[in-house]
């Protein structure tokens, strides 16, 4: 009972309550609100329902304030039945689902686990993406290059690997990453192995000193979490990549899932 | 001009677009439309809301029906601005995020990009497990592995690797995971080394035929693909950790989406 002036939020679904909870997103526009948000997924059958009620009732007593509650449920009878209880209830059948269908004409389906099954649009690509990510990562292998869709380049640690994988989870993007390394700045060139697909070729740089900080954490006092080091190389690396007109995002302050937002305006464009 | 019959869906946001492209998963309700989805991030100048108008114009032209918008875009100027042309609007500061507020006492910041930003809640968790997923990819290393909150275990191909990254990158949870090998089921026993971790692992499993074609796709015509080995594999597996009493998971016909929720509940009830 250590979070008692938390306000809850619940995000309830007959599914994987993923749609439900990413709206949780939304909670950030409140930042004087502390929030425990607590995922209910599978809640398809009337004892689940009972369950989900006691923690809402549950929740108030604590926390002295409704919760809040948002809810993803397709069957018409569980999710009145989940509503008797007192909260603040964003229904996402409500609210969204039925007004669009009276839009485009056409009935919902009602059943559950609708929107994140492997029958989703895009599911075999997301996966086969991250396969590509995990296998491309670093540099590792050349082998099917020519299938990225995006190439980012950078120092060590500059965020191409998170990026990476962010770009595949979410958007079913191939992205390959190489590290930009001292040998490449003396030649003057990127990695050889990249010259024919330029157009692909998307640059990451970072400050130094968010840099040595990463860098510190994985070696500790070493010359290259070194600020001096870390400085000379960022420097190289911005050089190198404007001469060759790779476009740049810096990643010091920007979030995998900006960075990622940046890269698909500039894959789109091309 | 190829897709003249598909409905439009933008999602126009003066942010990442995250938010509101994740309620793109509403759209899989209505299975008999086909939809076209069309992000447009960062839109946060009258420039660019004029160039999304447009986009939308141009799309009920193309289409000769108005396109839905799904648009969360905090300045009440532009946000009106947008709306002078004809879509169907879901608007999710009218709609959710000001009567939130209502309910809340509270005014919500309405400057762009606030839902996923580096300062969002969770965003350093979820980066360090993301390397900690990657980092103890395969049994890749033993170090650290008491900081995990998850090891998935299973033979090779059963879903654990795009799992455990979608464990970190979307929740923040750091997952290892370790293949079950014909070694295992020799001794009777999980690998030594997780040993001390009983608590912690969960097993995934999956139908022959399935992971016969996914090990096919790497390695065509071999012994490791093939239908025989692959029941073998799977049924020692099963074996194994029913003996052990590991819970487990079919990923046959479930999404990683669909696992991580199925495994979160697990380690919720521990």
């Amino acid at each position: 009972m250590s979070s008692d002036n938390k306000r809850r939020a619940f995000f309830i679904s007959d599914g994987t309550g993923i749609t439900a909870g990413s709206l949780g997103g939304l909670l950030a526009h409140f930042p004087d609100t502390e929030f425990e948000q607590i995922r209910i997924p599978f809640t398809d059958s009337h004892q689940k329902i009972e369950d989900a009620q006691k923690r809402i009732v549950n929740a108030k007593l604590i926390n002295g304030i409704r919760p809040i509650v948002i809810m993803s449920i397709g069957n018409n009878i569980l999710r009145s039945e989940l509503k008797q209880v007192d909260a603040y209830y964003i229904d996402l059948f409500e609210s969204f689902i039925y007004p669009l269908g009276e839009e485009l004409n056409q009935e919902p389906l009602t059943r559950p686990g609708v929107a994140h099954s492997m029958k989703g649009a895009n599911y075999g690509n997301r996966i086969e993406a991250i396969n590509f990510a995990l296998g491309h990562d670093d540099g590792m292998t050349h082998n099917g290059l020519n299938q990225a869709h995006v190439i980012l380049v950078g120092v060590s640690r500059s965020g191409k690997t998170p990026t990476s994988i962010y770009l595949a989870m979410q958007f079913g993007i191939k992205a390959a990453n190489y590290p930009l390394i001292p040998e490449d700045f003396e030649r003057g060139t990127i990695p050889p192995i990249l010259e024919g697909y330029m157009d692909k070729i998307f640059g990451l740089t970072i400050q130094a000193n968010r840099l040595s900080s990463l860098r510190s954490e994985r070696r500790p006092d070493s010359h290259y979490a070194s600020l001096e080091n870390c400085k000379d190389e960022i420097k190289k690396a911005e050089r190198l990549m404007q001469k060759l007109g790779v476009p740049i995002a810096d990643s010091t302050s920007r979030s995998v899932e900006e960075l990622s937002a940046i890269i698909i305006q500039h894959i789109n464009k091309n």
